[in-house]
């Protein structure tokens, strides 16, 4: 059923529960994986007991999986694997630049979703600046870290301009319950990605508010159209949101409990300060500085987001949710399409 | 907010949930509503006391509406509403072609999802047979009966090849929270409403079997792909199904315990027969008789459908969920796009 493996070692940068999750899909695969992050107590933790009880405790990872937090332990690999939080991207990517043993990686894959604050960057676009010369590749999709540390059925997308590397990575990620499709739209699906996670945060709005089904089929399908619009706006092509990396992605977070951007808007709906809800979890929900990046590259472009713009104002200018949702769901009727 | 009422009268046909909560929002919009259903004592009781108790016991209708199962007792009306199950359209449309009640309407509008068996034709298809001279229009989205009668926020599409007929349903259909679009798509989103149906079946089947988020995303990223594809090759545009009508119903449906369709699958991937299913449910499923019509209306017209194959051999091929949903989750690597 898989291919030969073409590369046989796999590094992967970042130690939450993705990470974690796709260092055990590459090791059940046969590659020799390296797992680095930059928390010492927690990668020794990893390295002695097999388990990161911090992010993702259920799972036990294979004894061959090298863990460690020093950069200068690290061994050349083909593959490696950016799974940071967004906002840590440039930075981690800028500090492991000087290390040949990255430069000489056959790949980067970037697994995180976001765009950067300011600049409006994708992630392969700030990952290329430290790595100019090396190729690289999206992993996307609605993929939950703790159902794939299960080993429950998952399907994904691998997103290369340079088909052959993609079909290798692909190659990389195929398992019997872990399946993956290639695509060229790098863009695309980076900034299918990057929204989803807001839109996440208003259908879990809507959700706290008790709305109803009806309600938040109607904002996620509006959340659909704007993600395109401004996607293609942006470079993408308007087929990859209909993919596993768009809409896949959008819906498997805008109606799933897993998802932390889906709790945090649940709370918001159901009156619970930002502030108090981001102090109370040690896990990143990506979608609050995802608004604000996304936010501003929309106004920067000229593209018309008044989801997004309704979400940027009750995740930072205190907008009271009910106000946000009623001008979302009574907005003049017109043609659909308009 | 509303523009004046194109309409001053309408009927609607049917007294399942649907009907019973489109009577009220046609009543709330200040129409004169009469209201027909087959079942002479249900009828009776709806316009002795004012309540659906079989289909939708919480909603109070107004005092004006008039419900009766008596075709003599119809009055001319511009607006009529055909929503019973798809299964009972020709001979409904048949038994009432005669009456010059109907055949005055400005408007038919109909608003049950399926395919006619063997013939393969849309619903406003077999309507326009026995009302070849009135303007034929289709009410879609995501839209739960029980949410609706509870008034909470609702959007949904108008579509009529008729544009100004389109605006005009549309007025009769707004609310402050009902919003209706228009589209002139009518093949698009009978054929997407249609298929959202098995769908929503195999979506409740993989949350029976328990195969988890990113599985049931996975699927019904596929059933959108494949209803695009084969509603395009029907004669729909790619771009109605990307709206309200299309993986907006699609969504609500596949994920969402109201779904009739959602729990026979869930029952299905629980372990029961489709037999001790059906035969204990009053409300007709309608996915079960969709996935036969689609079915043959997919292998006549040869367009590729293996979600809907998959769902057919295990409605009426007794093939075990397990195996079915195998097969669907692990085919082989391939592009996303082919």
């Amino acid at each position: 059923m898989s291919s030969a493996l073409p590369y046989s070692n796999a590094l992967v940068i970042g130690a939450g529960s993705w990470g974690t999750a796709l260092t055990a899909v590459l090791a059940e695969r046969g590659m020799q994986v390296q797992f680095w992050g930059r928390d010492h107590g927690l990668m020794d933790e990893i390295q002695n007991t097999r388990r990161n009880s911090r992010y993702l405790p259920g799972l036990v990872l294979p004894a061959s999986i090298q863990a460690t937090a020093k950069l200068e332990e690290l061994r050349p690999a083909d593959l490696v694997v950016f799974v940071v939080p967004s906002k840590a991207v440039r930075e981690t990517a800028h500090s492991m630049a000087a290390l040949s043993e990255l430069q000489t990686a056959k790949v980067i894959i970037s697994c995180a979703k976001g765009i950067e604050l300011n600049s409006g960057k994708r992630l392969t676009q700030i990952l290329s600046e430290s790595f100019p010369h090396t190729a690289l590749a999206v992993l996307t999709g609605p993929n939950h870290a703790e159902e794939v540390s299960q080993r429950m059925a998952t399907a994904a997308v691998v997103a290369c301009e340079k088909e052959n590397i993609a079909r290798e990575v692909q190659t990389c990620f195929t398992l019997p319950w872990f399946r993956t499709y290639t695509s060229d739209d790098v863009a695309g699906v980076e900034w299918a990605g990057a929204m989803k996670n807001p839109y996440a945060i208003a259908a879990g709005i809507a959700l706290g508010l008790k709305l109803g089904d009806n309600a938040i089929a109607a904002l996620v399908t509006r959340a659909l159209a704007e993600m395109v619009r401004m996607g293609v706006a942006m470079g993408g092509r308007p087929e990859s949101f209909m993919g596993l990396g768009g809409v896949g992605d959008l819906m498997a977070t805008c109606y799933s409990q897993h998802s932390r951007n889906h709790r945090v808007g649940r709370l918001i709906g159901e009156g619970m300060p930002l502030q108090e809800i981001m102090s109370s979890t040690r896990m990143v929900a990506e979608g609050v500085p995802n608004t604000a990046s996304l936010h501003g590259a929309a106004k920067a472009k000229g593209v018309r987001t008044p989801l997004l713009d309704e979400i940027y104002s009750m995740l930072y200018e205190a907008k009271p949710a009910k106000e946000a949702m009623r001008a979302l769901l009574s907005r003049d009727p017109r043609a659909e399409t308009e």
